[in-house]
């Protein structure tokens, strides 16, 4: 499978991947697909198929394109991203649709990228055993390190969709209540442990309905993509709230995604199994044929590389997440966001947030300008990236995720 | 101030109130005003005075409530709010505007009330101090009653937006997994602890940037009004899964909200001091003019009364819970919800919740009918009502929430 454009055959955002974005130059935002160092305006593109009587009787993604956000697109459900897929995969390959695409390809460095979806829901899930081993072993001494839930279903939280924001977006600081297990009471101000949280995000198409439940075999059929994510996370915060709701504002100040949304359908090659989930066995409801994805980060702070984290690792697939999240009978929407909660491995340089890789600030990071890190200082800059393997050797590249820290006001 | 509807004056929806809804006829959903057992189709008879040019440089009403949803009004910020009250109060109670309103009224019974917002975040929060060191008794016999950082700040965490229902709605009995302390092992099928949460639930307006922060000063200008909220909730799934992150699962299958907004400006004459928050004192950003409300609560199951829980006794209050929301950069939009949590009383005839009432399913009330309730059965009727005093000893009532339970699926 080979595109007419002039793209080497393993460019990482070739004709094997066809992430979707929405962005704008200057007009009205609108989806788009990256293809190399280009962005196609897909909605333009099919509008012309339609309107020549070229596209038939299949969804009309001419309009569903042509909105600010991906929602409507995941509105139509997984047979249209499949045709949509096979169509955009057709006129970038078929020398025969170049006079009439070319038109329609903007050079990336030309746009606007904005946030890919509307939020609907946004949970985020805690589906590595090791980070939160190393959170339970930071947070709660004095007990198990892995809660006693942990291998028995996968945990989740809502979290603030009205938050999530896109790439590039600046982080301010945020201010709050603190108090040390050693203090005698709460102080108020801006967070001095503010951490980050490398993460995937599976974006959520096709609704489903009140009181009906989603199965592990099914899972698929709703999960539309992937996104870098970055959990933005104040310690402090989150340390002295967090008992007994869960995290509230220790996370509810900005959560950061990548600008394009990698199809599942993109990542066929890089399925691998789960590490195992034999000791307990999982509950019949979330048994079934779960694959987790072979997809390798890298976190960089201020330009040195501070930690690899291997999503391959993970204790929970993304269809059993999902198949959890709906079994009470609660609905999904397109815009739905699930996060994988940190992806940390076993080795120090693997692990997802700043709390594990110092321990919690004891342990400071040496960055390559020969300062040191315990937790993020104002002006920070936090790039995640990710890619996994394509078809014949080629490499996906997920959109990456970037913020900079401001100071409070 | 006299309405020219046969109306008598202390009628619980008179002139005084004025909540908003979302309704249809057949046709699609639009904004309504309820007065006495009608409901005013507020966006048509806008689009007359509009069209007339009676209506000025305002803001454009008719527009925003020919909507299928609050949230364009909500949009528009307090200054509009105020206008639109003023200006529905003036044209039915002058008698000028008779003819050309009452077209516009119909009878209650002859339309479908609808969810009044599209939800946003909605957050659930936990401000009475009877119904936290309740279920702290219960759910944690050996730690102490109250968290430690209860009377230090607002706890509260996102639920699901997706799943909040209006009034009506039937709720399926959702599955899950649950494991008692002495259990070797969970087991997985229909919650067998269903219950219900009696609460307060506040509607936002006026969306803020992020990284703004809302005063306690400022709280109520985002506002609007007021709901009557049942929190269903499973205990049995939530008790095995809430530890460290949150209830989850347990909350997340269904939210049901009363169909009328009461606006805040209707319960001016319902205004109380706080029960007191001098021990410890608050930090200075929760400190300031916040007040309760004198609200009446009454839950009924099955046509007996088994709870009168009187919101006037929480000790956090809506301005407080929003300034807490918003002090760590969050921002809010239109549509968001606040849960106040369950209100409970000192008394147990007025705990907000049968995990209270029925401690635990330990003491089980009888019914009218002689039938026994520990949790609720298939087939139960859970109605919450509710009042606040209006002017002149007339009575504001709060639309009720309504549910019947169906059997898992």
């Amino acid at each position: 499978m080979i595109t007419w454009l002039d793209l080497p055959t393993d460019h990482p955002f070739g004709i094997h991947h066809l992430p979707y974005g929405v962005f704008s130059v200057g007009g009205p935002p609108r989806v788009g697909v990256r293809i190399g160092d280009l962005v196609l305006d897909a909605g333009a593109v099919a509008a012309v198929g339609r309107d020549a009587g070229l596209v038939g009787d299949g969804p009309d993604l001419a309009s569903a394109w042509q909105t600010r956000s991906l929602n409507a697109f995941l509105d139509l459900g997984r047979p249209a991203w499949t045709t949509a897929r096979e169509w955009l995969t057709e006129i970038l390959t078929d020398e025969v649709h170049r006079a009439g695409v070319e038109p329609h390809l903007l050079p990336l460095s030309d746009v606007t990228l904005h946030l890919p979806i509307e939020v609907a829901d946004y949970v985020d899930f805690y589906a590595s055993e090791n980070h939160a081993s190393n959170v339970g072993q930071i947070f709660r001494p004095d007990s198990p390190a892995l809660p006693a839930n942990w291998k028995h279903l996968p945990i989740g939280y809502h979290g603030r969709s009205g938050t999530v924001v896109v790439s590039g977006t600046e982080v301010v600081r945020p201010r709050g209540q603190r108090k040390a297990p050693a203090d005698p009471a709460p102080s108020f101000g801006p967070s001095l442990r503010l951490d980050i949280e490398a993460e995937l995000g599976y974006v959520i198409g096709g609704p489903t309905e009140l009181g009906s439940s989603v199965s592990v075999g099914d899972a698929e059929d709703h999960l539309f993509g992937v996104v870098l994510l970055n959990d933005w996370s104040a310690r402090d915060i989150q340390a002295w709230e967090y008992v007994p709701l869960g995290p509230f504002l220790g996370k509810s100040f900005a959560t950061s995604i990548s600008a394009w949304v990698t199809p599942l359908d993109a990542l066929r090659a890089a399925r691998v199994p789960l590490p195992g989930q034999t000791e307990p066995p999982v509950l019949p409801y979330l048994a079934g044929e779960a694959t987790g994805f072979d997809i390798h980060l890298e976190v960089d702070l201020n330009g040195t590389v501070v930690s690899r984290p291997e999503y391959a690792g993970m204790y929970w697939a993304p269809a059993q997440m999902l198949a959890h999240l709906t079994v009470n009978g609660a609905s999904v929407r397109s815009g739905d966001l699930l996060g994988s909660g940190t992806v940390s491995g076993p080795e120090k340089g693997a692990r997802g947030s700043l709390l594990e890789l110092t321990w919690n600030g004891t342990e400071p990071l040496t960055l390559a300008d020969g300062t040191c890190r315990g937790f993020l200082e104002d002006g920070d800059t936090v790039t995640m990236k990710g890619w996994a393997p394509g078809p014949n050797g080629a490499r996906i590249a997920l959109g990456e995720v970037s913020g900079t820290i401001r100071p409070a006001r």
